[in-house]
């Protein structure tokens, strides 16, 4: 092969050397713009949380209560709240919460359905007593006040009752009554809450 | 007329009036009964509050925000909560918040709709800069990292973006900017917010 020749060639895989290393550089850098653009739109919580969460994808349970879904849509102890906590709960026909208080301000939305809250505002010193009944009403709200026993119960015998729930002062502690003449001395503390003990099982000995 | 005739009038005289005095018994223990019922169902808060309120009858209003409808649903100035407060607002298309931070926890749950939020996480020390986007998507939670300055913008040409917004420690003290490169020392304090304000307007002087 001539001199010539052997050049061209050389010349040749030279520009298609540089030409190749172009379209690396310009492929590193899309895959580097994609990835920025990723971890901007999926992450930058320092909690390790996403900033958009799809309420779908979050855990659901009953927890043990029969006929009841919880979400924890922005919680304490999953996801680093300090001040607030957020639950989405769906309580089927007949399906109710414990009898209980706390010392934590709580708001409820109602998204859908009817049902009757049970609230013991003006409490015997030594338990709840008779409650009074308000009817919970559809695209309503409600609010528990500080430390007053309560129940909330999907009254209605054929539509789920879903609601928005917002407490102050996250991680809860519940205090529980088996019913509504048990001594407030009595009731028992539900600490963890059921749904935070689940997020925080304590890890198995190995040994 | 017969002395026995008199005195049959008179004894069905005072067995009608002894009927009525019953009925009217009975009339009086009636009223007092769906008395009872009414103002235990509207009315037991301390603060004068209802417990349940239907959110349709809630006060609703734009504070001169374009195409945003306000609502409080729990709030601190109108009903005395102290650790949380609810409002559920509505953004027509192209609506959106001002640019603002605020140094509470905050969390938004998308109950119709979807848009964009705009979010200085990586704040320069001097001024917001440039916001990461990040689409809100329907049927999602999303939060606003204390003191992170932030836009909700309802980005959908076509649906109205509704969310719940839940924030702590109310009355919200917001600053608020003009554009992503006011520095941070001059952007303005808000408070009362617009609808805080709204409600503690100065009783006019009537001299």
């Amino acid at each position: 092969m001539p001199d010539c020749c052997e050049n061209n060639q050389s010349i040749q895989l030279q520009r298609l050397s540089k030409l190749w290393q172009i379209n690396m550089g310009f492929f590193h850098y899309l895959v580097f713009l994609i990835a920025l653009l990723f971890f901007a739109t999926v992450e930058v919580n320092s909690h390790g949380v996403p900033i958009v969460r799809n309420i779908n994808e979050l855990a659901q349970d009953s927890y043990g209560i029969p006929g009841l879904s919880h979400i924890t849509v922005a919680g304490s102890v999953l996801h680093g709240f300090k001040e607030v906590e957020v639950w989405l709960e769906t309580f089927a026909p007949g399906a109710a919460t414990p009898i209980h208080r706390h010392s934590c301000e709580e708001v409820f939305v109602v998204l859908k359905g009817t049902g009757t809250l049970y609230l013991a505002s003006n409490s015997d010193p030594k338990h709840p007593g008779s409650p009074q009944e308000f009817p919970i009403l559809s695209n309503s709200t409600f609010h528990i006040p500080v430390n007053d026993v309560h129940q909330v119960w999907n009254t209605n015998e054929s539509e789920d009752l879903q609601v928005l729930v917002i407490i102050s002062r996250p991680p809860i502690k519940a205090f529980i009554y088996d019913d509504w003449l048990m001594p407030h001395t009595a009731a028992k503390l539900k600490f963890p809450i059921f749904w935070d003990e689940y997020q925080t099982q304590p890890v198995k000995d190995e040994l």
